[in-house]
């Protein structure tokens, strides 16, 4: 059964429609990283809300959330069977969870927990700006690994600024790294914006320690929890705090299904 | 000074606007329980993003963060000093915190706490439903209230029930009540929704112990944090994780002013 | 009714009855941050059990406690509406609240983050002297806070030094809220010490983030609970481990009531 | 050494002066419970702060606590070892420490939790009343033991009550230890207040487990510490949090030395 | 790359060994349950240590770790990718961990507890004896799941008596997981012992909830290690706790490679 | 009683046995701090399983705890009262409790953090090398003292190292005790290391506040729980968790009782 149908995973960058060419660089992530019979799908909420580039700021995320549980839901319906969202603040995932159906949802900051955690007991994870920690650092605490964590280490670069000069950026990687590992004592480390992309392996070098990418983590997240499902029939629960909004009060409220679900969209076809 | 100008503050419902009367209700708690020397603006987003009743579900609340921060950003604008998210989700209230200017933020959940925790050393919630209450307890938690808790106590009505059959809410609540205070030893109960507004003067003679009407707790705390704004020049933080997004990116990424903010305006004056 | 009685709050100095001149400050700063309906007593207790001019050790405060319950109990009697215990230690808090009957309690560290945790999500609090730091870090955990906190910072000041050479304490202070704001990333600063009285606003101007002043912020809060018992029916739980002694063993007890409650009476009238 | 000079204990009951023969049940278990080479003064406050039979109350510990740190001190300078303060509230425990120079002090609650943490994973506490449960349940959390506790089960006695009628004392400490073990999974119980002295062996008996008497772990506790301190050289920190107040302050505020220090003094020689 | 070689997962069953057909059971669960491309080898320990047919006592667990960590560092040595730990003790996690060189090693409790999770909010975990809970307790909350956890439910079931009786055991399990789900509000259910293994499916249907069977869980994350180590080059990191004892200091002290490392080995293909 | 039969405290070394003269100095450690009416033995594994000299890492304790569970349970039928496992990582402790009868086990992790807490409210551990302190974080916060730890401070010595050249490890001591009491505000420390002994007092003179030699820390609580055993009745407990394994199924599965128990046995008579 597995051979015949390709695992079908949707990769969703909540800030990338608007972004030109900014899905770009995960449908090349993806290609290199799944496996041969996972399809992906690249997409991005339509800029209905805003032409975000980025989503650094609370408020932003705020805005952007109504694109992200929209296309949730419409993955879900399109039969997906795994999804990332790719924003390291795990944006929305405990409202995409809920609206899923029986699609796994995953996102990076989780999924790279995760990997860390089973490689190391002791991680670092670089962001961008110190304006970033006080969320990410809830989202380590409610995923269970605040125990684990040496410290953040901010770059001082936005998430737009990691790809444009590609030195700089390996440059200031590496100097953080270097202080979570030597100073803080890091046993890994984790790159804290799916931007952060392209880097993870020159660091490793360069380190010593395994340093995560969570674009590539969320990913893999997605098409593991895609092969439970697949394979075990392990889906989401529906008791209690997961029970699903019933379909005729969505279908009175509205807010949900009208217009385009998806930005961008960029397919990286089983092999 | 305090004399000459009113407090301006804003209850802002989230889900209120195409509810009818739903906010009259709370025009009513602020006429009883504002200082006289206050004046509040009920309103609710406009209904561009679904005409939600309410939003117990997770999916629901990602819909409406848009309308609340848009919001927020515009009262803040209009120059008022305090700012009450009505729901006890305390939906979106870190990301309305950043966006508010010098206007200060807050919302019923952690505003019934400090209330609480003033009064008793443990205290209990009552809500709707079971549904809701992973997220509220990792809101009581976020607070910092978590060892204060007796427990949750749900009634199994949502939040469109409990002003339908005044005195069947009122039994269903005192019988929650009972149990937090007779078996689980609260020593002061919360109302776990805005909507349980009417009950919490009923619920102390019967249970003897302070009952937080979670409406009227927020109206309050903005209240205070408005006096506080005035007279002691404490403002919200605008350093690190408190940065406001610039000014021109707002501009270029649009996405928080089009339209109008509100629907429904009601206004309490200052006596 | 809130506008023809006067709100009284008792600000109690536990160390402030032999200094003198020591409430004389608390005067001023009750005339200047208090609403204008509200009557403010600043007291100490009687010199009976030692001529403390400062709490600093927990050894003295054991001594004084003594004094605080008597005089919480008396100003209860007396109809006040709340009491400030006007020590960043919230010297016996608990006990005085289990004594207080219908009269609301609070204390400077517990009220000061309460209003720090409203306007940022991380603060640092600046202290005398690095023997303080052990008992204000459990306060501060035990009121749910300890998340909140980049740390405490020592400046190297007794209780009585704050206030004899202004230039000196002013830059001293300054210079540890740098070191909260720009090492550990503090987005406000609570000021550890009601002898730091005076230097908030100067420090605001050099930090550019909140200051809370916490012989302010336990005035306010008790005003605020005060009104919230006046206005909305909330007055202290006397259940479970919130239930007072009852009154015919305290009378056979003695212990409480023998003697003056008060000295140094200063008297802030309702405008 | 050893040998020739007896360990001396001081076991200082904050109530016990004023309750007759009060003092008489501790010199019993000190003679039955003690080392040979052991001498323990049993003694009280003097009942200058008023006729305490118990301390059951919070606002009866804060009147309280200045005898005990007066006696602390006045032990210290009579050159006893180690002392043990004789309340399940382990009252002003912090306190004592820091007034204590070289002599060890130890207070009910922190002992038997050690030694039942020693002899399993896991146990309950029987207390008086349900009213003492939030003070004590902080004490349990503040020395660590929070994860081992499997609750608190009151028998609705007071302190006075336990010694009245001994059957039905122990048929309630039983019922509640079954409770404990039974349905909560309780390896080993600890008895919540001094007086329920005397029932120890016999739950054992009933129960099956290990149940820890609190005055004899008081006891003990401080002679353990007197053993590390006179052949180990193990005394207590006088740094940072540790720091004694200064003896000239001391002289110059008053407060510590005036009067009797003791009431009620039973000796129990060595042997 | 991934196509031509397959994954080499070892299932390491510490009791398995002496148990006869005990790991039968296991290569049944690997068969089902593998990815096409995954080779399985089920083995145990040597007898040498003793003839244990369950580990539920920790002094079980104390001598059978010896052959634990022969095992994997044979393992390691043999080239497999990913090895899991067949009991829900997870014994000796981090101690393979330490030896596993680029091997990635897991554990039934770990992985079961990452997949409930990730599909609900809260879980239950079913054991055989209340005997087995403080540990798994301990387990769950170091791997940071504690806040996730609606309890431990016991069957009275020995680990050798799941198989018996399927009937009996299925209603226990059953009966168990109702006072989970329908009490204590679990949304997903662990079973906590790889012998519950057969039973998973059956609990799904009729509990309506996900159900984790911990030796599939186990399985399957070995799997998902092994493929993140070979397609993005995530291995084990060896620095600071994580370091490995040196090769020479190996030799000289002895005790890892003498005899043999695996008895029973059943293998599973790659299809 | 207790002066007719002496108190029987096995020291256990876990890799002693193959050393050499590696307990010759716990002899004399034991002649210098026990009691006069305390017979102690000082044992170690025979090297059945390696010839280990140290136990640094993880997969080396997981081959010694066989010998460790072997001794413990032969040190119980011969007769002894107490029992001290000698190695800082606590090694097997909990395994060691559950099959040691009537006796009392205890190690020296957690018998120094007592010892320190019950004289400072702060203190900070000196290990060997940083390798160690995430096993040691760990146990010291298993143990409830998480909230006292100032720090661990390495030397980069290895446990083979601490007594090769006195001078330099004294210096190595003192430099790290310098570093957590004036940096980090320890107010005791600990030694890391059972062979970080005969330096306590000179560090004590140095560092001017307590610190807490472990193999003396074991052995004297070792000692006092034999005495609260003898003279109080209080033995291990074998409800839930602390059950002991059936003999019958121990004789079946072997394990246990094969060949010597012990090796290098070395007596401390009593007095």
């Amino acid at each position: 059964m597995l051979q015949n149908t390709p695992l079908k995973i949707m990769y969703l960058s909540p800030a990338g429609g608007s972004r030109g060419d900014g899905n770009n660089i995960f449908a090349a992530m993806a290609e290199q990283n799944k496996r041969p019979g996972t399809e992906v799908h690249i997409v991005s909420p339509p800029p209905d809300d805003g032409l975000f580039t980025h989503i650094e700021y609370r408020s932003y995320e705020a805005i952007v959330t109504r694109g992200i549980v929209r296309g949730v839901r419409a993955a879900a319906k399109e039969g997906f069977d795994g999804l990332a969202i790719g924003c390291f603040y795990d944006t929305a995932l405990h409202d995409a969870r809920e609206i899923s159906g029986e699609m796994m949802v995953t996102a990076p900051c989780v999924a790279s927990c995760e990997i860390a955690a089973s490689l190391s007991n002791r991680f670092g994870i670089i962001v961008g700006r110190r304006k970033w920690v006080h969320q990410m650092h809830s989202t380590v605490a409610a995923n269970g690994y605040e125990d684990r964590l040496s410290g953040f280490y901010h770059v001082e670069l936005g998430v737009n600024d990691f790809q444009t000069d590609h030195d700089r950026t390996a440059n200031l990687l590496i100097e953080a790294g270097r202080k979570a590992v030597e100073l803080d004592y890091a046993e890994a480390v984790i790159l804290g914006c799916t931007m952060e992309f392209g880097f993870h392996r020159k660091l490793e070098d360069e380190l010593g320690v395994p340093v995560i990418d969570p674009s590539i983590a969320a990913l893999k997240r997605a098409e593991y929890g895609a092969l439970l499902k697949r394979q075990c029939g392990w889906k989401p629960s529906r008791k209690w705090s997961c029970e699903a909004p019933p379909e005729d009060e969505i279908a009175r409220f509205g807010g949900f299904d009208n217009g385009e679900a998806f930005a961008g969209r960029l397919v990286v076809e089983a092999a």
